[in-house]
C-alpha cells in the first residue's frame, strides 16, 4: 500500500509539534492539537482524569510550573473550555474505535512530552536552519516524542479510513509523562489494556544503524527508580559557631560516596546515580539544606528494588549522621520488561513488502529505561502479546542533546510499519 | 559637646541609604550618595581608580552584575559622567583635610557595601513597617554598613565645621567591598594609610550589651580566605555508559569529606566550610561539573594558611581521584591582625564626659573576620596606632540575617565617640 | 575400566596430603609427597627452577616465611638434598613421558597448594572425626587441592602403568601457589604448553550438584589482580600536635570509599575488594602506616583492567590528599579466558560408559577466579583445545571455610574421567 | 637539708624498676617491689581491693594477659600469699601515716604502670649501655613511671624518718593504670580524698627546659575519653556474591572520615583520633569485622563530652549504613581539671633554698591528658588545695618513644622538692 500521503502528514505535524514542547503533566497544547486532529473521526475520545488514575501519576510538577504552562496554553489559543479537561496535570489523549466485527483488541502507545532542554540555536541544527526550532525558552522536544506523537494521529487517521476493511477493536493512547517514568502506570492503572491481544510500542531513533532497519522486539530494559531527597539540618555562622550547625552538605557527600559504593550485584547490572545536587545558601554559613536528585537501575527490577533499598538505608544513615532529617520523595519508576517473541514472526510477516524498510532485526539490546515497560507487563500478565520497536535513524547528537534531531525517513518508516502491522493484525479482507 | 543635629542627621540617612543595599564593588548609588553629602566640603575627595590598586581588588562581580547596577544606579539619578569615575568595580571614596596646622594624622575608614539577601517584609522588622525597606530585591543592609556610610559622612561634616579647633591631618575612607574581605587590601596597597598615627575603625551591633556600651579595641580577629572551586570532568549516560563519565559530584563529596577532616592544629582555632555546592544538569547524567563556594579560616594568619594550603592539596587530589580537573578561584581575604592597646586610654580619656555611653569595655573578643584587619597592619607596621572598636545593639536577629536591624542609640554613640576621640586626638585648644 | 584400586589410593593419599597443607610457593612436603610417589615410574621428572620461570613468580612470600616451612620440612623427613632443588620457593613438579609413538601431546595441570586458614576442630567436621586435620596450625587445604594432588599422582601412576596401550606424549604439570593466581604464569612462560594438543584442568566440589555430576568445560571465569598496598604518612602526638601528623587511616579510608564507588562499567561484572586493612600503633598517635590487601576482577581481562587502572589513580590520590606516599605491590593475577568448545564432545564421548559419572553439563558458570586461565590462553593460542572441567560435591561449607570438606565421590570420579579421557584422546588400540 | 641519701636511692631504685615495666593493672611485680621497700616503716599500708572500687576500673585487661603478667611475677619471686591480694588487676598500694599531731591532711600520688612498647636497644639509648633496659619485651617505662615509683618510696621514707617533725596526716598513693586514664577514679571513689587538705602529684621531663627547672602548678589539660569499636557485619566471597556481604572496612572507612570531620567547637579545643584499625580476614573475602581504638579531648570536660557524643552518633549511623552492629566499648577517661593558684606561693616559699632548683614557673600549659585530674576535682570540691607540678629534662626523644629517656637530676629535684613541700606544709618546729 502506499502510504505517502499519511507519511507526508506525519513528517509536516511532526514540525509542527516540534515547536511547542512541553514537559511531562502539562502537554496541554500538544494534548489540544491531537485532539483538534482527531476529534472528526469516528475514534470515542477520552480525555484528562479518564484516561488515567490521578494519584497513580508520579513526579506531578508544581502548581506554579502548571499555571504558567496552562497560561501559555491559553494565549497559543487552547480554549478555557478544553483547559478545564486536562487541568492540574491530566493530559493526554485515549482514542478508542470497535469495528463491531469480530477480531483482535489492539493497542498502541505513543509518548508525547518534552524535555527540560534549551534547545539548540546552531546553524547546523536542522529545527533552527528550516526554522522549526522550539518556541518554548528553556523546554524542546530531544527524544523525538513529537514524531511518536505525529505517527499516532497518523495511525488514527489509516484506521479510520481503512476501519471498512479492518475487524476487531483499536486504542490508541496518547501518553503523557513518559520522561522519569512518570505517566505510564496511572494510564495502566485505568486499565485500558487489561483486554489486549496486541500492544505495540516503539522509538525513534535507537540503535547505530540507517533509517530504513527497525527492530521487531527489544530486550535489556533497565527497571529504574528516580527519586529525589531532601536533607534538612540547621545553620549556623561557620566562623562564630560552626558546632552548632547540622551540615547537610557533610550528610550529602557522605551519601553520595556510599550511594556509589553499593556492591555490585551477582545476579547482573546494577546502577545509582546522583545527577544534581544544590546545598547551601552562603559561603560562610554551615549549610542547613542539600536537594539531591537520584536514580537507581538494575537489570531486572529484583536488582533495581536491591540497589533503592540499599540506597534508602544510606540515606537515613548519611542523616542520623549528622543529626539531619532525609525527605525522600518518590519521582519516577520503570520496571523491566520483556517483549513477547511472537512478535518477531509478526512483524516481519507483516511488513515483508514493505519498501522503506531495508531491514528487520530480531530484537534490540536497549539497556535503557521506558516506563512503557508498565504497558508489555499488563498486557502479558493479562495473556496479550505485547512488543516494544526501534525504528533507527543516524543520530549526530544523542537523545537528551540539544542538537538532537531525526532522519525523517524514521518517521516514514514507523508510519508504514504501524500500518501494515494493523492490517496483518486486524485486516477483514 | 552636644551632637544631637550631626547624629539625627546620621540616623535619617542610614534609613535613606538602608533603602538602596548594593554589594561589593557595585556601590554606584552609595559612593554618589555619600559624594553628594560631603561635595562641599573643604576635603579633598579621591573616587575610582585613585583611591585603590585596581588589581589588588578581590572577588570582582561579574560584567553582568556589575552593568545591571550601573543601569540601576543611572535610573536612580546618578549622572552618567560619575559612573564614569567608578565604573568597572571602582567604588568607594577617601576624603581628606589637611588644617595645616601641626598635629596628628588620623585616618578612619567606614565600609559601605550590602549584601545578597533579601529583606525581609515582615511586619515586625522596623524598615519594613516604617517604609525604609530595600528597594533592591535581592540585595539588603543586613550588617549595619548602611549606619556606617551614614556615620563617616557625619564625620567628614563635623570635621569641616570644626576645623578651626582642630590640628593635623584627617583621612576619611568609604571602603567598597568589605563583605567577603574583597575591598580593604586593594585601598591599603595604594599607600593612605602609610603615615597614619592613629587609625579608628569599628563595627554596630557586636557583642551582648545594650546600645550604650562600647568596647575601646577588639581581638580574636579570625584570617579568612574566601575561595571557590569548580570541579570540570565529563558527563555520560549514567545507564547507558557509567563508566564514560568523570563525576564531578563523587570528586566534590570526596573534597567536602576530606577538607572538614583536615587535622586540628596545636596552636589554636581553624575553621572551614562548604557554604554552597551547585552540581549536575539531570537526574540521568553523570555530573560533569559541580561549583563550590568556600572558606578557611584561623585564629592567626599562619593557621588560616595553614587550612588554605590543605584544602588546596585536598582539592586537588578529589579532582585526581576521578581525573577531573579543578580549578580554584580566589575570593577573597582578611588576615589577623591586633588593636593598639594604647587605644584603650584613648578612648576612656576621649569618652569620659560622653552621656551616650553607659560602659566601656577595654577589648572585646570578635571570633569573626573583618578586612579591617589589613588596615590595622599596616598602620601598625608603619608605627601608628589603631583599633576596631565595637558600638553594641541589642540584636533580634544575627547580622546576615533577612530581619537584621540596629538601635538607632548604638549608630549616635558612635558619631559622639568618633568626634570625641577626634578632638582628644586632633584638638588645637 | 574398572579404576577402583586406583580411585582408593587417591582418597587415601588426599587425606595423608590434607594433614601438611602449606601456602603457595612452600609446598616442599607436598613436592617431596608427590615425588617418592612417582620418581619410579617412566616418567622423566623436573621439579625447582626447572618448571617454572623465577621472576615470572608472584607475590612470593617473605624470608622468614619460607625459612619456617622449611625447617617444618625438615623435620617432616624432607632430606636436605632434596630441599635444595625447591628452595626459595622453587616448589612444584612437572613429569613428562613420551611413548615414542605417534599421538597427541596431552597435558593435565593439578595445584597443590594449601589456604592460610585454621582447621575447624568442631566434631562434625570430618577430617578432625576421622584423624585427618591438618597438623600445620594455620593452614589448611580448604579448597580441595589436597584432592588435586592426590588424582595427579594417580594419573601418573594410570599412565605409566598403561603406556602400551597409550600413543602420543604426555605432561602432568603440579602447580604451586594457585591461590591469589600465583603460580601459573611462571609455569607457563617455561613453555611447557606451546606445543600441547590437549589441555585439561578442573576442580572438585564446584556448582550446586551431587556427586557423580561433572561439567566438561566452564564459562565465566572473572580475570583478577591482587594487589597490596602501602600507606606511609608521619605519626604525632593525638593530643598535643594532631597538625603534625599524615594520617594513613584517614587516606585508606578515603581510598576504601572511591575504590567502591569506581563506576560500573557498560561492557559487564566488575569487582573490588579490600579485604584485610590494618593500620596504626596506639590509641594516641595520629597513624603513620596502613596496610590494605585487595583485588579487583572483571568479567573479561579488559574490565579487569579498568577497574585497576581507576584503582591505582585514586590510590595515589588518596595518598597525595594527605601528603603520603602509597606502595603498591602486585600480588597475583589471572586473565580471563575460554575453554574449547571441542572438549563438550570430547568428555562426553570418553565418559560414556563411566559409572561414576550421573550426569555431564556442557559448561558450568564459574563466576571466579582461577589461574590456570594462563594456561587455557596459552593453549588455544598455540592451537591446541584446552578445558577446565568441574566435579560437583554437596558441601556443607563454601570453598576456604575452616569446615570444608569435600565428598570422596568427586575425587573417583576425576580419578576416572581423567584416565578415560587420556584413553580416548591417546589410545591406541 | 642534704636530701643527698634519699636521692641516689632514688635514682637507682628507678633503674630497678626500670627493668620490669608492666602495663596497667598488672603491676603485680612493681607493686610488692614498692610494698618490700616501705614494709617496715610506720605506715599503715593498704593494697588490693582495699585501695580501690573494683568496678570503676576501666579498661582492665583480658584474663590472657592478667594471668601472663602474674606468672611472670611468680617466675620473679612474688610470693602467691601476695599475688593473692592483688590478682584480677586489683595492683598498687596506698600507705597512710597520721602522727596524732594536729596538723594538715596532705596526699601525694605516684603513678607505677609502664606502656606496651618495646624499649630500644640502640647503643646510645642509656638504659641499654648501661646495662637496666626492660627485661620485659614489648613492655617499657617510657613515661617515666619508674622514677614516680621511685620517688614515691623515697617520700615515704622520707615522712617515716623524720615523723617526729611532722604533724598532721599524710596519704601516699601509688596508683596503677594511669596510661589510657584507667586507674585513678577507683581510687578517688574509695574516697581517699576526701578528707585532704593538700594534694601534690607531677611527673617528670615535661615542659622544653633543662633540669633543675620545676612549675608550680599545670594548666591545660585536656579532658579525654578513651574506647574501642567493633563492627560486626558479614563476609561472602567478593568475586561470586559480593552483595551478600554487610563489609565492615566500608563502615570503618566512613566513620573515620566523618569523626575526623566533627564540627570545631567555637568554646575551645578539641581532639579526635583514631589510633589503630584492624579489619578483615583475607583478600577475597567481604570483610566482616573491623575493630578500632579511638580518642576523644576536649579543653574542657564538656568540650570532650561534645566530641564523644558525636563520635558515638557517627559509630551508630556509619554501622547502619551498612547494616552492621557496632559496639562500643569504654576503655578509660580523664576529666579536664585546674590546680589551686595557692600553690604557687607555696611552692615557692617551701623551696626557696632547694639548691636542686635553678628556676621555679608558676605554671605550666600541659596540652595533653592525664588521670590525677580525677583527683585534683575531688580534692578541690571538697575544700581542699591540689596541684599538679612538672620537673623538667631534657629529652632527645619524646614520651612513649622506645628511646626514651630521663635526666636523673629531674628525680633528685622532685625528691627535693616534695620532701621541701611536706615539711613546708606539715612541719611541727
Amino acid at each position: 500500500m502506499n502510504y505517502g500521503t499519511l507519511q507526508d502528514f506525519a513528517v509536516k505535524k511532526r514540525k509542527q509539534l516540534h515547536q511547542t514542547p512541553e514537559t511531562g503533566f502539562t502537554e496541554f497544547i500538544t494534548t489540544y492539537e491531537i485532539y483538534q486532529e482527531i476529534k472528526d473521526t469516528d475514534f470515542q475520545l477520552h480525555i484528562g482524569r479518564d484516561i488515567l488514575v490521578s494519584d497513580k501519576r508520579m513526579g506531578i510538577p508544581g502548581e506554579e510550573k502548571i499555571s504558567q504552562s496552562r497560561d501559555r496554553a491559553l494565549a497559543y489559543g487552547v480554549p478555557e473550555t478544553f483547559l478545564r479537561f486536562v487541568d492540574d496535570g491530566h493530559t493526554g489523549i485515549v482514542a478508542v474505535l470497535d469495528t463491531q466485527k469480530p477480531g483482535s483488541h489492539t493497542a498502541l502507545r505513543f509518548d508525547i512530552d518534552g524535555l527540560p532542554i534549551n534547545e539548540s540555536e546552531a546553524d547546523s541544527h536542522i529545527p533552527e536552519s528550516e526554522g522549526f526550532r522550539s518556541l518554548h525558552s528553556g523546554e524542546m522536544h530531544a527524544c523525538g516524542h513529537d514524531g511518536h506523537a505525529a505517527i499516532g494521529i497518523s495511525v488514527v487517521k489509516f484506521i479510520n479510513d481503512h476501519q471498512e476493511k479492518l475487524s476487531g477493536k483499536f486504542t490508541i493512547i496518547f501518553q503523557p509523562a513518559e520522561e522519569g517514568g512518570r505517566g505510564a502506570r496511572s494510564v495502566v492503572e485505568k486499565g485500558w489494556l487489561d483486554d489486549t491481544d496486541y500492544f505495540i510500542s516503539g522509538h525513534l531513533g535507537i540503535g547505530d544503524h540507517p533509517a530504513g532497519t527497525i527492530s521487531a522486539t527489544s530486550k535489556d530494559f533497565l527497571a529504574s527508580t528516580k527519586f529525589d531527597v531532601e536533607f534538612k539540618g540547621k545553620s549556623a555562622h561557620a566562623g562564630v559557631e560552626p558546632n552548632e550547625g547540622k551540615n547537610a552538605i557533610l550528610a550529602a557527600s557522605t551519601a553520595v560516596l556510599n550511594l556509589n559504593a553499593i556492591p555490585r550485584h551477582r545476579d547482573g547490572s546494577t546502577r545509582i546515580n546522583t545527577g544534581v545536587l544544590k546545598a547551601g545558601s552562603g559561603r560562610n554559613v554551615i549549610p542547613d539544606t542539600a536537594h539531591m536528585m537520584m536514580e537507581t537501575r538494575g537489570a531486572t527490577s529484583e536488582l533495581n528494588d536491591y540497589m533503592y533499598h540499599q540506597a534508602e538505608r544510606i540515606m537515613s544513615a548519611s542523616a542520623a549522621m549528622y543529626d539531619l532529617q532525609a525527605d525522600i520523595k518518590f519521582m519516577g519508576h520503570a520496571p523491566a520488561a520483556c517483549c513477547s517473541e511472537e512478535f518477531i514472526d509478526i512483524v516481519k510477516a507483516a511488513c515483508k513488502d514493505n519498501s522503506d524498510i531495508d531491514e528487520i532485526h530480531d530484537v534490540l539490546p536497549l539497556g535503557a529505561s521506558e516506563d512503557a515497560t508498565y504497558m508489555l507487563n499488563r498486557v502479558i500478565e493479562k495473556g496479550g502479546k505485547a512488543t516494544y520497536m526501534v525504528f533507527a535513524s543516524p543520530l549526530q547528537f544523542g537523545h537528551h542533546h540539544p542538537e538532537f534531531d531525526i532522519a525523517e525517513h524514521s518517521i516514514r518508516t514507523f508510519v508504514s510499519s504501524a500500518c501494515d502491522i494493523i492490517k496483518y493484525l486486524n485486516g477483514s479482507g
